[in-house]
């Protein structure tokens, strides 16, 4: 039997919604069963983070590189800097019938939409504005400039939920990982992927 | 803030594909909120059944009353068998907030999609169709004629998949719950049910 072929996730939201966090959290579980899509970022790492792990981080001019070979999946300029995700890994994955899990920037999402019409678009919400300007204050890691254009994107994100299938409320880590891993097994259910094996188990069974 | 409404999630599926083992299991567990619609039949208690827990049980002439009331959200004959499901306590229980889940028979499923078009439609299936035959002998309540005739009933209520949303197969009872949970849960975060609350938010905090 030919194996069905995986899930595309997109994970976005509002910078500051803790996209990151929940991330970690899901893969840090012992029975995910996704395979993480590493972005690409012109960037430069925060403390902590790792090349190759966090993100692939790359010279602006080999991401525009990338760019003009079409390899990219999506990518977005944000607050000065490009955000990606490499085609290649994605397709392999996903035609092996693993699913692939991207967390990516609003802006790149919409992209993906455009291009991958069947992938499985999750929002990650703030419980409310105030929290989230909240969170884009305590990084700490940002001039106030950049916390208040941010925060204007950040709202104007929010408007870009019409866009995604579900919502999911980052109140908890926990709670938020746990209504993630409910939309991807229930998506596995979908009528629509799962329908011709029993058409064909009908057919071979007269 | 208004209270969001129910979900009135359906489940349904071929005879003896174990539906009413998946509903008691459902409802054994003690972190499960929804409310089970108990449904009418005119049909005689099985070994163990009790009125008002399994089934109204009914006589045919009060339950032909009902339906010409159209106090029944669905019904159907099946196997000489009327079955059904009174109507006013699922509305004041999706009104007050909560998900109803309703265990019905193919046929009703098919008049509940008409009539209640934004209902959660789940299809339980068998992992195939000589294991479907296997459960119905051996249930050993019914007569060869009966069986056979079931058989040609699951054969056609196997076809009408193509009405529901989402498809679980009944391998492990404890596996079906988990999908079934996992389903109920997706569906409370789809974006069109929380977008309002959101776009309400943005709106407040300008």
């Amino acid at each position: 039997m030919r194996r069905e072929k995986g899930i595309l996730i997109v994970l976005s939201g509002p910078s500051g919604v803790g996209k990151g966090t929940v991330r970690k959290e899901l893969f840090s579980e012992p029975g995910t069963n996704y395979e993480y899509s590493i972005s690409m970022t012109t960037r430069l790492p925060r403390e902590g983070e790792v090349d190759g792990i966090d993100y692939f981080f790359k010279k602006k001019e080999d991401f525009e590189e990338l760019i003009e070979q079409g390899r990219l999946l999506e990518y977005a300029a944000y607050v000065g800097n490009y955000y990606g995700t490499p085609i290649d890994y994605v397709n392999e994955t996903l035609n092996s019938g693993r699913d692939v899990f991207l967390e990516i920037e609003v802006q790149g999402a919409a992209l993906v939409r455009e291009k991958a019409p069947n992938a499985l678009f999750i929002f990650l919400a703030p419980p409310s504005l105030s929290e989230l300007e909240q969170r884009l204050i305590g990084r700490g890691t940002e001039t106030e400039d950049v916390i208040n254009s941010r925060i204007q994107a950040a709202r104007q994100e929010l408007e870009m939920m019409h866009l995604y299938d579900y919502v999911v409320e980052n109140d908890e880590v926990a709670k938020a990982c746990g209504k993630i891993n409910a939309i991807v097994a229930a998506e596995h259910c979908r009528r629509e992927r799962v329908e011709k094996r029993y058409l064909a188990m009908l057919e071979g069974e007269v």
